[in-house]
């Protein structure tokens, strides 16, 4: 199965393999990602082959895998406690995005060097997200290479309580918890598409950078929900997901969608189609999008006095199939922005 | 949290930052890695935010992550279908490394391009094994970037019997799966530090570019092994982490290693400091290493005949710590070889 080709090929590479950095280096990965585990259920953490992990009866295991590239993801030189919060907390809204708990976690990352502080400061970012959700980091691997940090979580939900994508009913309406565009919103400003005064970048960067896992509300909404996912590729992209798998449509109301008053003063502006494309297709928000039948009303607005966090009918589910966007006027939106972010390109299976 | 430093040094690389290819072209990537689950373990399995498994009650599971980095665990120009075998069957071999039966498996990858022979052949190459291991790919991440692979799996175990590396007792048997060395000797043959005909050659890259996981060997190993691991890294330094774990040492004979024919004649030419290394230090082989009391030597027997698979006692396990490896004269090497190979700088948690 070696041809001729392939063979000459590798010989001709083969003379710049990188035999890379003396493991007396990656000793540091020990020294900053070796913690005992909390949680009883973990058996085993760390030193072997494999992690051991004993399920709680009666329920099923949420599995999501995230991988992170440098100038993709996140831009060269952010702050590594940031990175080691985010590359968790992408993670974990996958979790609270199906109503799991998350409990396990395995981080791989290829780091061009094994620089201490870099590593304390990354570590510090991921467990104290970890310790924050009770979560144990069990295992991984690390490796030499250009950055990458692929996070692999596993939670925990009742079975057959699990929230998908695809029980959008007509009639129910569509909430988004938070609110939308801050990251996109940093992003433009970072990349000198729209101006923004020191205070609203500061704001907008730590939504970007430090992004806050909806878990608590994930749980909560195992028995409210008729379909969820969090907002990581842009509210019109990602409703999609949810419209094309319940087979519907909708209609969302640009008015309602919550926003930061940094970029709702900007669609008074000259910056109006950024600000809109923010708040439509901006990604890295890491909400819960979410529906659920009219009567819920009452239980959400309970929920969100609870848990501190705003919970927003943005518009509705309708049995026409595709997605209305209306301006403030009523007025439909000719282009509805899609699919504009510094993701573009990633798929998730 | 946001350091002016910190903010200034993001300002200079954010006009770097690449927006990538168009999703269309990642589109590539649901047509060749989603298929319909197997198992009906899978409860559910990509399209969603996690995959969802339905957990066998009495057993525990097993989770293990590998992340193959190019120029570092793979030569640039390697065949993808090759890449794709080899991506799983280091996984696979984590499992089997525990006892444990391999089930679920993630993917998550950064691809420079999204090429859609590349994948063709890359999906042939995983789905092959998978298939003949009845392992199901659940989710997954693909993006672009440098070319990096990160396979998560998942298996299982009966509750309380994985075979871990701190089991083994003094008068213990240290055995072996296979033989040991091909890889390593196929690396050395292409870096031209050793020369091999042109059939040792292939022989040999065949076991460094599709090395087979012993998974059924691990399984049946559970009530006879008293402590195991892979061979990922060279037996010296791989059979260091069970006696570092086990707190006891072990003599190795050098004439018991089991050798292919090509590396066998290397030992007795002026290549046999390579030849040494190859069989004491390289990495990449991924047979079982296991002890076992004497009383077991039958049964090992029957079940090397049961699965046509070469298991070698290679030495036995001693109360003084310390690891000692005598030569065909009986005379212990001055210096052991250790941690030459081309994973050097990997550190697994």
């Amino acid at each position: 199965m070696i041809g001729v080709h392939t063979a000459s090929r590798l010989c001709a590479s083969v003379r710049t393999y990188n035999r890379g950095v003396a493991l007396s280096e990656f000793g540091l990965i020990e020294r900053f990602f070796r913690r005992p585990a909390r949680s009883s259920s973990v058996v085993l953490a760390g030193g072997d082959d494999a992690a051991l992990i004993a399920p709680t009866v009666g329920f099923e295991i949420a599995l999501s895998v995230d991988m992170l590239v440098e100038n993709r993801h996140f831009f060269h030189g952010v702050d590594p406690q940031a990175l080691g919060h985010k590359s968790l907390a992408v993670n974990l809204s996958d979790m609270a995005a199906m109503g799991a708990t998350p409990r396990w976690a395995l981080l791989a990352g290829a780091l061009p060097a094994a620089d201490p502080q870099w590593l304390a400061a990354f570590a510090r970012g991921f467990f104290d997200l970890a310790d924050a959700f009770g979560v144990d980091l069990i295992g991984g691997d690390t490796t030499q290479g250009p950055l990458n940090l692929c996070v692999t979580i596993a939670g925990e939900v009742p079975a057959g309580q699990a929230i998908r994508r695809g029980g959008a009913k007509t009639g129910d309406d569509v909430y988004v918890s938070g609110e939308l565009g801050a990251s996109a919103l940093a992003v433009a400003a970072l990349q000198d598409r729209v101006a923004l005064d020191a205070d609203a970048l500061t704001s907008s960067r730590m939504r970007l950078d430090w992004p806050a896992p909806r878990v608590a509300l994930g749980e909560r909404l195992r028995s409210v929900a008729t379909a969820m996912l969090d907002v990581s590729d842009g509210l019109t992209g990602d409703l999609t997901h949810i419209l094309d798998a319940s087979g519907v449509g909708a209609a969302i109301e640009l008015a309602a969608i919550p926003r930061s008053s940094a970029l709702d003063a900007l669609l008074a502006t000259p910056a109006r189609d950024v600000a809109i494309e923010c708040l439509l297709a901006g990604g890295d928000d890491y909400e819960l999008l979410f529906t659920a039948p009219p009567s819920s009303a009452p239980t959400l607005a309970a929920l969100s006095r609870d848990l501190e966090l705003p919970l927003t009918r943005i518009g509705w589910i309708t049995v026409e199939r595709g997605l209305t966007v209306t301006d403030e006027h009523g007025d439909a939106l000719g282009a509805v922005p899609r699919a504009f972010d510094h993701f573009a390109g990633d798929s998730q299976a």
